[in-house]
């Protein structure tokens, strides 16, 4: 659980990053900056627990996460160049965000006694649901309904969390194995390009 | 409040099918499709149980809605050209399902006392709302804001059954033809092509 | 207390005014029009209580707060050539709807005991969110992230209601303060052009 606390922070800060950058490439001020960063890295964890009925949400609970979402931003708006030139660290740092939240989002939900599809849908929103704000406020199409395998390794991490957890491996090894199933299958698409069928 | 029921679910089926069909349009993948045609089944009702203060909200609490939402998806990402052919069995369809949210909305709200007011604006959020994120998540202005009537048969709808349900008639019969109402301006408002004052 | 709330009420319609004068410019109909001003009048105050987990958000428990936004709508859609005639009217009464707003989402978060930081996060939200969600249904990049001072006017606003109350300054004084300060900085800002720091 305290390895699981420490990847969430990390995530928190990673998805920051990747919202001020696309503020930053809208050229945004300062406040869009914070506030894409703030959406993207709060924005998914948000929705879920608002959807569980559960308030104030875990952000407005302590300042922990929008300190981290704020020196994020912030962070991406002085070293804008420097973080486009480590474009492939970057990718990797969003790819542990990504399973982390998948994880903790999949969690909390069988905590509150949902479905096993609500759970992986949760799971989902978790990951996703931050970008897709993020996405809408810069005036795009958000690129997870577009482009790719991102929301797909959310789905399949999650089903494999319930996978595990139905055939009764502890707790801490269920979480540890789905983010790294979502992690390996990110960096996967990404390198190999993997997309999903579309109509012809 | 069987027939509803199955109104219901035909509803969502329906409205994840036109959900589904703006994704394909966009030359989305079959996650895009996916998502598009199951926020529009279920997007309305989820925030108006968000607004009612009802979590999780009744997409979560079991499969069915989920599921019929999903099969629409997939069902129109496969059958799309047969879908665009039969254009006029699709609106009237969407009809069906215009109509059946808006009398659930207004009678979940209702049950929750709110004042009536509230109600014909949450039913008509349930059969709208919805449509609206699906039409934000395309890039496109929500066209329910800009075109033709398809809004105001909600309102007409709310108000109708609020009256019926102020004079007494039964329960049963008010949601039968407040639905009713809804398809039927629904259909005339397409046929005829009625449309809304606009400044000049 | 009292001057709060007449000032809550008359920022309510302002609001209205702004949200629905976009909704002209973008060409929409009667029903959108009434949406985009409603929307930007009560969307900040809701997205508040939904995250304060109070419901139903204030404007659906009686229907002062929508008779008002549906009214300011109307009246832009019959006056909106004399609105734009006296533009500077305008901005000054979104300015006073701005400082009413801060201060009641600040004021309610306490009241519900959120962190200072949440405090301010949700005075900011409440003032702005409605506005941000009018340009996102106008088919715009919410123009708070992008121009100007608007949003640091609140921010600004919100940290000088915790000093005050803080350091023992009476309610009602906060509260005046306070919503006169955010006026002030946001007609000094657009006075003077004041904006935010971008990336070079």
């Amino acid at each position: 659980m305290s390895l699981l606390f420490i990847l969430d922070l990390a995530g928190t800060f990673f998805f920051a990053i990747s919202g001020a950058m696309v503020a930053v490439k809208k050229n945004m001020d300062l406040f869009g900056i914070i506030v894409l960063g703030t959406v993207t890295a709060i924005g998914g964890g948000t929705l879920r627990e608002v959807l569980l009925g559960q308030f104030p949400p875990f952000a407005f609970r302590q300042d922990l996460y929008f300190s981290l979402a704020i020196i994020g931003s912030m962070f991406t708006f002085l070293f804008m160049e420097q973080l486009l030139r480590i474009r492939s660290v970057v990718l990797l740092a969003d790819a542990v965000g990504l399973g982390t939240f998948v994880t903790i989002g999949v969690l909390r939900a069988l905590e509150m006694n949902t479905t096993y599809t609500s759970a992986i849908i949760l799971g989902t929103i978790t990951a996703t649901a931050g970008g897709m704000i993020r996405d809408v406020l810069a005036g795009e199409i958000p690129f997870v309904l577009t482009r790719d395998f991102y929301a797909v390794s959310c789905i399949i991490g999650g089903i494999f969390f319930i996978i595990l957890h139905r055939v009764g491996v502890t707790p801490d090894l269920v979480m540890a194995l789905t983010t790294l199933l979502v992690i390996i299958l990110r960096v996967f698409a990404i390198r190999y390009g993997w997309t999903l069928p579309r109509p012809h």
